[in-house]
This record gives structure tokens, C-alpha cells and sequence, in this order.
């Protein structure tokens, strides 16, 4: 059992209004000095195999296929 | 200016119905031996200061005011 996380985030440029909303209530808060808010999202994956380089390729093809939108998000993939 | 990761993960025991869907929408995509998957978020923050103890303060307390809901939720913060 392989455990993983992947981590999907924005790209660069791409508007995020959820992140300026944050920002916004963080500032209302009284939370000064936030620049920049960005959310993204992360998934932790429990998976069958003993083969690292297998299992990250697969769960390289489970975020181009599902986990990800790799037309306005990336991803990364970190396994334990 | 400082950079900082926030993620934020429900808690064990706590349902998480959109990562069974995940889970469920892998196995139909033929991605088999995939056990457990569990959704969580995560905020790229970018905050003025440079004495990284008091950024780290104050990104707690922003998890506990609004980022995170403590009690279904945990977090975790990395400042780069």
C-alpha cells in the first residue's frame, strides 16, 4: 500500500476569484499585510502496489485525466 | 514578502462523500486499487513581513478564524 498526495493548483494568470474572496475576508478580519490569496486543492490517495515510479505514473494519468483541468491547473504528486 | 502553503484535511473519521465519488469515478476510468481517496484544500498565501515565527502566528490564527473549520478539519502550514 502506496500512500499519496497530490496537490492541484492555478496556473499562473488564471483568475481566482474564491482566493480574492478570502483575501478580502482575511483583510476584513483584521489580517493586514495578505497579498495574495491563491486556493487549490489536494487529494490524498491510498493505493495497491509496492512499485513507486508504477504507482506515480498512474497517478500521473489519474490527474490528467480526472483530478486536474491541466488546461488552467497544475499539478504535483508527492508520494511517502 | 513571505510565501506560505496552508493545507487544510478533514480530520480521520470525518465522512468525506466528494472523495468517494473521486474513488468511485477512478475505478469506472479503470484506475483499479485505488483505496481511499480524501479531498482536502490548500491556500498559497504571499504575506508581508520577514520575521517568519510571527507570519507563522499569524497564519494560525488565520486557520483557526477562517481557513479551517478545527472541528472536522486539521492544518497544516509551510512557509517557504
Amino acid at each position: 500500500m502506496i500512500k499519496a498526495r497530490v496537490t492541484v493548483t492555478l496556473k499562473n494568470g488564471v483568475l481566482d476569484p474564491q482566493g480574492k474572496a478570502i483575501e478580502g475576508a482575511l483583510g476584513a478580519l483584521g489580517f493586514d499585510g495578505v497579498h495574495q490569496v491563491r486556493q487549490g486543492k489536494v487529494f490524498d490517495l491510498e493505493l495497491d502496489g509496492a512499485d513507486k515510479g508504477k504507482v506515480e505514473a498512474e497517478l500521473k494519468a489519474m490527474c490528467e485525466k480526472l483530478l486536474a483541468n491541466t488546461v488552467i491547473e497544475n499539478f504535483s504528486i508527492s508520494i511517502d
